[in-house]
């Protein structure tokens, strides 16, 4: 019964990083407004690419088991290492390289998620299920005024999506049922990973995600909610 | 320069059972509007006090490693198992035991605490570090419309307070140092060992916890502050 109370409401689970907030024009911004004051001058959304194309490496580094567990500001700070050679970025100092790596903090959200995760909340419990990290996600909601019911996601699971530890960590946590739990996101890879785990799926296009016309219009296969943006979502959810 | 930079917020993390809710009426409150309509007549306010009173034994089954990490749902609900005979309750079905253990999700905050918390808020990142599971938490935050950072405590860290994992895995989630940090407790034996952990520490006065008179009415050792109450402790951390 306590599946059977809890999942009366149910859970929509929120990839971040694309879905929910802009971070190439945000990280491109956070580099520039930290660099260039340093007479730093380069292409700032190819900074932003080139940190962001480091992603799926540093994270399949803990999926594969080659290191333990580390939490997404680590990764980040391995990924931009790796990257500042490229842009003549050699001699940053630790403290800016520590400043650097907050610009992930302050990413802001697509103009219509403050209002819509609002509506939805009235419905349904909330949680970002992001491969960042619990302090990450923290400073993300404050800045963008969002109200989340719990932090769940990689750090809660100790691994990263589309692993399925951390779609199950997160239905248990809520005690709820995968089939009471959604899975939304931009990117069709991490929604076929929460399907094989019995949650349901909502796709949101971000078209220019990654810049002009490059993000997903549609999703790759099939969902049980594709929507425009957020506020389609809540209507096509009846809320 | 992580650390130092979300430091200048800091963090207050709360002890719920207790210190936040007042789990003796409620427990009463919601073991009578479930068993009493199937003719059950007993002393409410001593079967909550019984329940309660099997808390630290279950837990300690988890510090002392006898059994792995169960969440705080699982432990209440083979408390309530054993307090059953005493009762008269050994014939209750499964469903009205699911429903029971339930109870724990449902209850009130001490009457400050909403507003207080809001006001909290406004300086302070806040969660509760307290050995409630998410899913308890998350149920008595929306009951009593508080807005949490993120949920910590018990099954974030996987153990059990007052063990030294619980604190210092708070610290860690929220990238701050213990001495950025500050526990908030009607119970010494937390504020010591959240001290031990190097946390500063918040005593609040709730003196009729277990009934009139049963609860501390001023912390039994040294704290950094001495509160009557959450408003009384926003005042004195100026907010």
């Amino acid at each position: 019964m306590l599946t059977e109370t809890r999942a009366k409401t149910g859970a929509l689970f929120f990839d971040v990083f694309g879905t929910l907030v802009d971070w190439r024009s945000g990280i491109a911004r956070e580099a520039e407004a930290l660099l260039r004051p340093q007479g730093h001058a380069l292409d700032w959304l190819a900074f932003a690419d080139a940190w962001r194309g480091e992603y799926q490496g540093g994270m399949e580094e803990v999926r594969s088991g080659r290191i333990p567990f580390s939490k997404l500001d680590v990764l980040h700070r391995r990924n931009l290492q790796r990257i500042l050679p490229r842009f003549g970025l050699d001699g940053l100092s630790e403290d800016a390289l520590r400043e650097l790596n907050l610009a992930w903090h302050r990413l802001d959200a697509w103009s219509e998620v403050p209002a819509a995760l609002a509506r939805l909340r009235g419905k349904f419990l909330l949680a970002p299920v992001s491969n960042g990290n619990i302090s990450l996600m923290v400073d993300l909601a404050r800045r963008n005024a969002i109200h989340w019911d719990a932090i769940l996601g990689a750090e809660v699971a100790g691994d990263y999506k589309p692993k399925p530890a951390v779609y199950l960590a997160a239905c248990a946590a809520f005690d709820l049922a995968p089939a009471a739990c959604m899975m939304v996101a931009a990117h069709s890879y991490d929604l076929r990973a929460a399907e094989k785990c019995g949650l349901r799926t909502a796709h949101v296009a971000r078209a220019d995600e990654s810049g002009p016309g490059t993000g997903e219009r549609a999703p790759k296969g099939p969902v049980d909610v594709a929507a425009s943006d957020l506020i389609d979502l809540a209507v096509k959810l009846g809320v």
